[in-house]
């Protein structure tokens, strides 16, 4: 009954007017990106995965993933089919490096696909999301050797990737960790253990999986410092590069969970199975971030895909669900009542809806940039900054991004009444699906610490204080009688709060830590608001400068004006609020000791 | 997995020394309510409830309701069994009129015990809730010889109610109702039609459902002036009680949704049933409201519940799962982590729920004096003050309530870290519970314009002024070495953002409705902050009087005055932010087409 409408015009305008893609065309692997390429892909992909992907989202959540007895799990009817269609048509390999089989591209376009993968089915995407995430550990820590064995065939999609980090007691605290690895004659290792939560950890859509562990070689060191990184293929490859025997690892049992039904969420046991370490012993949380903090922005795309798609079908249902008279008088006065588009407590959901889901992509696509320039840029200093804007973002995509994706969806449920919450009418499913991203890939709470406990010190505050800069600069200069006045110096205010907020963490967390941790969350929140906050005044005015030269989608531009006046008065004063509760400190907070919270 | 713990102390802190219901003994129903009864009361309704019920609501999940072939409806496992002993047990009679069978008490017991019911298991506790509140409505407006003939049955719990208002094309605006209701020549009703989304529609608890219905009577006037309210059973009763043929209303199928699975959500289809008028003709919404205003209240304890049980849990699981160490340094460096609960992220969200359900039972129980008082109290001026005041809460209660029981549920949820997404570990299903109650009996967003659109300008705006003096008078006179001083002074503030909201409607709204619309939720939210503010300030009053006296019990005494503090702290902060975005006014929100929200 939903239904998906890609948002080729919003991309596009992000890419073409506010990323200006076309103007990096000397960086390597942007040069055969034309406006025209970059328009065909995204049109391509809003095709594919709406006619392909998304007919499989509710149906997938209704049926699950199966696990038999002998330890095979199934996917949904359908997800095979998919999943060739999807490797075929190389969706998956666009930002991958050309060497292995990828097509070279700019990780914007990259995201673009993965947001639209995501939309259409959030289950389906995390099968070659998570496939992405181990292929990006194995590039930057893998053996020669290792990137040719397994590379090509993951980037093609014959073969999918996981991540194995959580056990049983240990998930945050990865120096927890049991599972033991135990040198072997042949140089291989030998991994015991159990892991949890493993999304993609067994399944029917590839003919092989390799999975990345994390273990403790016998001897390391104790805590976080003592864990290696290993690859655990379910099929062992022989050297000529065909299937070996199978490897000791099964799905023990598969989860029952709130959503995300059609993705297999496995207990993995390893029992003496075969494995390689990547990289150096007792380095492999270091080669286990550079996969975690790509698919942090993967998951911070999740918040976004729910609370686009949902938005869209409220956008739909507020049309032709007719209830009760607009306020101020009868819209359609012919009708026996008025569509519920009319009424203003629901047009505030959908603008609250509006504002964020095209201010996010703008942000999340900004943040792809950013990888790709930390990469590619012409020279260190830009490498440097762009290296410095997308750590200090990241949390902010991932922990705010799907903390306000899970309330739009939320909203978005609300918009359909008492139809919201029955399961055929699809919007449920949306809030369920959104809930996982808020947990997994490091807590939202992580987040807010990775925010404000290290990459706002990393380098005397380098990067923070370039994030100032850049909103100061945005919002200078912005004449009074500019369309965007108001929403500047209502940013300018919020950027204020958030230094405000910086200055007294400086002042107050240095001895009491917990006036850190006290904050934090809130620090991520305000971080948000004012990152969206720049996305939404360069599209203001760049939808301003559009109209003023009598260019472009006229519709489109004038409502970028308009919801970026919106995104000022309703969601940037909240940033003051914050600053405020941040300021109350750590006291009341941690005062009461733990019977006290007993009834 | 979950427990459940009744809040017995809360409660009785709540009643004793905020409510202090010891002092209105004079009052009819209330003078043999001795502290020792409602003590002994609030005690067994406590063991009931953890004993009883809540061991049947996980399972009532997973198993839900099935409906028949021939259209019977059974419940889970254990609920007839559990429904049996509650009505013997009497707990659902308590605050019913002893006329009638009930057992005459003050609403203060009668919220209290549902409270706890809904607590250990809201589906369950949702059909004597129904029950509940068509006996309000038969009350209210039935005849004699109806009253008689329903009322004694359905008080002992031996007939269920329901409410019969949606159709499947009017929801929110039921003047759009199609069911009609023929006049016959017994001088009942011959009802047809087809009703959706009712609660407790049919199933086996009851050897008779008493159906009240809203229909039109052919002729009567257009939209919502041409309603009237029949009672339908689903066996007719006999002159002589006994139960004679079976109506023409049939369950056609019940409804699969995100949560409360053990409720049947039902399509009723009336065919030629029998029914008989309650009330005036075309009088039936106002019939309805009685019901209406009393099932609002307790779906704002649905929303307090879900976050209270979901709290508790989260409370035990912070203390039983360990994961890194604290900012400050390691709590318990004997173990190889320390407990979650030692985290300030972890610990701002367990008082962010402890200072809601707190103070939402708190507000809750304040409202059911209030309802006591209005019917009860000795002068028409205090009958008429409560009556504004429970008016005017209600809205309050039943959105703020449920708005922010369901964000604490997800909080409590986010405790558990992927636990939490785990059907077993019960937390999701907390979540997926709380999530009706922020849609049925009026959306939040009806709430929302009840308060600001109708609550708010009743009788010259008398209920917010007076609402306005009693904060006022209550932060009034506290000193400022008092240890609630800084909560004073935030909560007058907060009223102060009340009030200055109240006037920006005043000059704004009357002229542009649309203004009044836009600004409607986030005045709601303020009304919630200010009036669980009061709680607060009102229980930090007593809990210092009982510390200076040496009386009661220190720990919890001095919990609450943290709490109060940190309340005043963490949640009064977003009024001011609140003001402001209602002060943006709709231009924003309303100003684009429906073609712009299209992607």
């Amino acid at each position: 009954m939903p239904t998906f409408t890609p948002p080729v015009r919003d991309t596009l305008f992000v890419i073409e007017e506010i990323l200006r893609l076309q103007d990096y065309a000397a960086l390597p692997g942007f040069e055969n990106v034309s406006p025209d390429i970059v328009r065909t892909i995204v049109e391509e992909a809003g095709k594919f995965t709406a006619e392909v992907l998304f007919p499989l989202n509710q149906s997938g959540d209704r049926q699950g993933c199966t696990r038999h007895e002998d330890g095979s799990v199934t996917t949904p009817e359908g997800f095979g089919e998919a999943y060739r269609a999807f490797c075929e048509a190389g969706w998956d390999s666009i930002a991958h490096p050309e060497e292995f089989g990828g097509q070279g591209m700019p990780q914007v376009l990259g995201f673009t696909v993965k947001e639209y993968v995501t939309i259409a089915n959030q289950a389906f995407g995390m099968y070659p999301g998570l496939t992405g995430g181990a292929v990006a550990a194995i590039l930057a820590s893998g053996s020669d050797e290792q990137k040719a064995t397994y590379l090509p065939r993951m980037i093609s999609g014959e073969w999918s990737g996981t991540m194995n980090l959580t056990e049983p007691h240990c998930g945050t605290d990865l120096g927890l960790l049991r599972t033991k690895a135990e040198p072997q004659a042949d140089g291989s290792y030998s991994v015991t253990g159990t892991k949890i939560f493993i999304s993609a950890g067994e399944h029917d859509l590839t003919s092989n999986i390799i999975h990345l562990v994390l273990a403790r070689i016998p001897g390391a060191p104790e805590g976080s410092k003592g864990i290696s990184l290993f690859i655990v293929p379910k099929f062992v490859v022989n050297a000529d590069g065909s299937l070996g025997a199978r490897n000791g690892v099964s799905c023990g049992s598969i989860e029952e969970k709130m959503g995300i039904h059609a993705n297999a969420t496995c207990v993995m046991n390893y029992d003496g199975a075969k494995g390689w370490l990547i990289g150096e012993e007792n380095r492999g949380l270091a080669a286990m971030f550079v996969m975690m903090n790509a698919a942090r922005l993967g998951v911070g795309l999740q918040g976004l895909a729910q609370a686009e798609i949902s938005y869209q079908n409220a956008v739909q249902y507020a049309q032709d669900r007719r209830q009760g008279r607009a306020l101020s008088g009868p819209a359609e006065p012919q009708q026996s009542a008025d569509p519920i588009f009319v009424h203003s407590d629901v047009r505030r959901m959908l603008m609250d809806a509006k504002a964020f889901t095209e201010g996010m992509r703008a942000l999340i696509l900004f943040g792809a940039l950013q990888v790709d320039l930390a990469r590619k840029a012409g020279s260190e200093a830009e490498r440097q900054a762009a290296d410095d804007l997308i750590g200090l973002l990241t949390p902010v995509i991932k922990g705010y991004g799907t903390d306000k994706g899970y309330d739009i969806a939320t909203n978005m449920q609300q918009v359909y009444g008492g139809h919201g919450y029955i399961r055929e009418w699809g919007m449920e499913q949306y809030v369920r699906d959104a809930r996982i991203a808020m947990i997994y890939e490091g807590t939202n709470g992580v987040q807010a610490m990775d925010l404000a406990g290290r990459k706002l010190a990393a380098n005397g505050g380098r990067a923070v204080r370039a994030f100032f800069k850049l909103v100061d600069d945005e919002c200078a200069g912005v004449g009074e009688s500019s369309p965007y006045a108001d929403l500047a110096q209502r940013l300018a205010k919020a950027n204020g709060e958030l230094k405000a907020a910086t200055m007294w963490f400086m002042g107050n967390a240095m001895t009491n830590r917990d006036n850190l941790g006290a904050g934090a969350h809130h620090y991520m929140h305000i971080a948000g608001l004012v990152a969206l906050g720049l996305m939404w005044l360069r599209m203001a005015r760049a939808a301003q400068a559009k109209l003023a030269a009598g260019d472009g989608d006229k519709a489109l531009l004038e409502a970028k004006l308009v919801t970026a006046r919106y995104y000022g008065e309703r969601y940037l004063p909240d940033a003051g609020a914050l600053r405020r509760k941040i300021e109350a400190g750590a006291a009341s907070m941690i005062e009461l000791p733990v019977e006290a919270f007993a009834r």
